[in-house]
């Protein structure tokens, strides 16, 4: 038996998630359906970041163990063959025996990008949370800028967790504003927000935990230096509310 | 009434095209459904570029007599209101009596945009052509800016036409490449292709069979200069293959 490493991109928006589940379309699932006809017994895919429903991936990285012998370039066309193109395997290797996506993963970046703008966008609502309100950019960037660090993030975390130890490290927490490439209608008017954290590890909504209270922050109903407050292990109620899925990508994994 | 000039962004994927058809939801169809309930009479809205099935825009221009008396920006508010977030009017205003969307046009920008890359991309299939053949880029530049200036371009409209005056005026003809923000896996070998082009008016798919032969140039199996001949009122059997729709986007419009 092989150790893969399997790194995918998906557009999550059609998916009930990474996770396999009673009902609905896994990424999992579809993973480890285009596996089965290449093993006697069922392949289990193990996935380095659980993605919720609507999330998407640029650089997922999957791990599982296959007996039947394949070149890590056929084994990438024949899930491409088998998966739909929401999905796609970027690249595969062999890996240690001892390799689990998840539990190996020493770093993931995870963007969440945000469209600033009176009117939507066809082209970004799959991906990008539309905000229509006046934004106070900076004072957004302020704010999300302090999350950088080792802190005790139980503020930003799905409500009714059972996570007994809430600290994490963000090594890096970068913002990035660029202008929306329309016909000159919105000059001036329409940004993409572009927040990438990189951490040791997320709790789960963690991203999203942030960006909403960040979005807080924009709209002038918080200052940017109450996030330190809320880093201090916080109950969940101080933060703002989850943002929307849609926003949200896992870019990659590092070990 | 008063002449109203719209500009509108669409996502063309689920659309018959710009054009109203006996069967299937066209973009002027439920724009001129969002249109309906403000006037007594139906109106009838012209567009400036009658768009493709599966073809995009991000400024598209239309225009329209409205008998009922409503501000542009509260105009734009009832048209979101009412058409599916596919489409968005990105800007309204009152216009001259003589205007028409069409007719007034002095020039448009349409980009192509193309995927270059072994494997696919989830996140750009619905707005580029993929193209997994090994590519020679220089070339297909090459290829591309000779089309600038004035020229018969009979050999790169749809078969069958009718028109007869195929002489049109390409100011404009800019080629970009970006490699694919992907998580390492593709680097080097994924690219965008962004083939823009500006001009006083299109045939039918001539956008598309432009590059479509720009792509038989890149495979090797035409010379860059060979479109030189293309350009004197060549058959349109001599020209390549029409690429498919997803990668066109008509960018703007002016009058």
């Amino acid at each position: 038996m092989r150790i893969i490493k399997l790194t995918l991109a998906y557009d999550g928006t059609d998916f009930v998630g990474w996770q396999r589940q009673a009902d609905g379309l896994s990424v999992q699932g579809v993973v480890e359906a285009a596996l089965a006809p290449l093993d006697e017994r069922p392949v289990a895919v193990a996935g380095a970041g659980r993605t919720d429903a609507g999330v998407h991936a640029r650089g997922q990285v999957a791990s599982f163990g296959l007996e039947h012998a394949i070149s890590p370039s056929s084994l990438v066309r024949a899930i491409n063959a088998r998966v739909p193109p929401t999905v796609r395997a970027l690249s595969a290797e062999h890996a240690p025996e001892d390799f689990h996506a998840r539990f190996s993963a020493r770093q993931k970046t995870y963007r969440y990008a945000l469209l600033a703008s009176p009117i939507a966008d066809p082209f970004t609502q799959r991906y990008a949370w539309h905000v229509a309100d006046r934004l106070d950019v900076a004072a957004m960037v302020d704010a999300f800028r302090r999350v950088e660090g080792c802190h005790d993030f139980s503020a930003f975390q799905v409500a009714g967790s059972d996570v007994r130890d809430t600290i994490r490290t963000v090594s890096a927490a970068r913002a990035t504003v660029r202008s929306l490439d329309w016909c000159g209608t919105q000059a001036g008017r329409a940004f993409v927000l572009a927040f990438e954290l990189t951490g040791d590890g997320f709790l789960r909504h963690m991203v999203r935990s942030i960006i909403g209270t960040v979005v807080e922050v924009g709209r002038g109903r918080r200052e940017p230096a109450s996030i330190d407050g809320l880093l201090e292990g916080a109950p969940r109620s101080e933060a703002g509310p989850t943002a929307p899925p849609q926003g949200l990508c896992l870019l990659r994994v590092t070990y």
